[in-house]
């Protein structure tokens, strides 16, 4: 079972894969947790140039094909070669998000991004995908306060530097995603505590996996 | 005037690129030379990726999207912008490789490869395009020479361990693409001396200058 997370900067998915990733292997399954960018070898080096504020230069359409080129390797080499081992793959951001960041971030045409993502994922679509819902005044503040913890600021902040209406636009993206595959994509709202989020997530993927 | 030159390993492109500039800057002409992949500060990044022996396991779709992203930002950043400077602009290598390689060498559908190459070049074709045409196995004797010459067998040389059924596909789809679009792309037979290929190239590009 592929199951992903989806949500703007600060929504706390990586702590909700933790919790979940417990609360599986507690139940005796086998889970790799995975991410993009940078989930496979080749993938780390593109998540460096992708996420770098030092390439704020990067045009949208080179960021787009960086993010495909990211999203093919990490289907090929991680996503099925684990799915195929019997683990549950859960991956901190898959395709949705380009169609997000990328169509209803920068205003590049969602179904030609749609298109695109055929092409990377090459037929591996999740069977389930978690979108944590946050306002992004909420979510960019959390992020930024994660950075400076991780020491990050430099490193990784190219999102984090986009305006407000970015995100704001992003949100919106995933939320309409949500309404267009409403059988894959549940929205979790992650204004609570982690605790709170966690038990929402457990209750869906329980009932996917009981399915 | 944007000019690129097209060809499998070991055709002399950038010897004869050399050559055109200097001929050029003769003429008073201000020239940029450039390449792909690499030719902007990222793709120079993405270039290592591309062409490590490392680098095996890249699969076709994640190398094609990584040719698209060092495309894009090639044009936004370095062609363009010299373009818009008044010099002409010669390209080591340019959109009709993405068709040549990943199409007719791996495969993919050279329709989808126009489409992408579309948005990667967003709008900025070549007025002319030099297409070096060799026997593969002559070019690869060249290349594998070269590369042993200048040191980097190692670090650059994904291309050359392809098979030699592989290249003469490839050539196949530079010819083809010089079928489809003759008014662009003008074939140079590239088996004779470097000066006698100068000659045919010089004939071309300043028959196109005086049109």
């Amino acid at each position: 079972m592929f199951i992903t997370f989806e949500g703007i900067e600060g929504t706390g998915k990586s702590t909700q894969i933790a919790l979940l990733k417990e609360r599986l292997e507690a139940q005796g399954r086998r889970v790799a947790v995975t991410c993009e960018p940078g989930g496979s070898r080749i993938g780390a080096e593109l998540r460096r140039v992708l996420l770098s504020l030092e390439n704020r230069d990067l045009t949208p359409q080179a960021e787009l094909f960086l993010y495909l080129a990211d999203r093919a390797q990490h289907v090929a080499q991680v996503v099925r070669p684990a799915l195929a081992s019997g683990a549950v793959v859960l991956s901190d951001r898959f395709a949705d998000s380009t169609v997000a960041y990328q169509g209803y971030g920068r205003g590049m045409d969602p179904e030609l991004l749609h298109q695109l993502n055929e092409v990377a994922v090459a037929g591996l679509w999740p069977e389930l995908t978690i979108l944590l819902d946050l306002d992004p005044v909420i979510g960019l503040e959390r992020a930024v306060a994660r950075n400076r913890r991780e020491g990050k600021t430099s490193a990784e902040g190219r999102f984090e530097a986009e305006s407000l209406a970015f995100h704001g636009r992003v949100r919106r993206g995933f939320l309409d995603l949500a309404a267009r595959f409403p059988e894959r994509i549940n929205v979790v709202d992650a204004s609570g505590t982690p605790e709170a989020i966690a038990l929402a997530v457990r209750a869906l993927v329980e009932a996917r996996l009981h399915a």
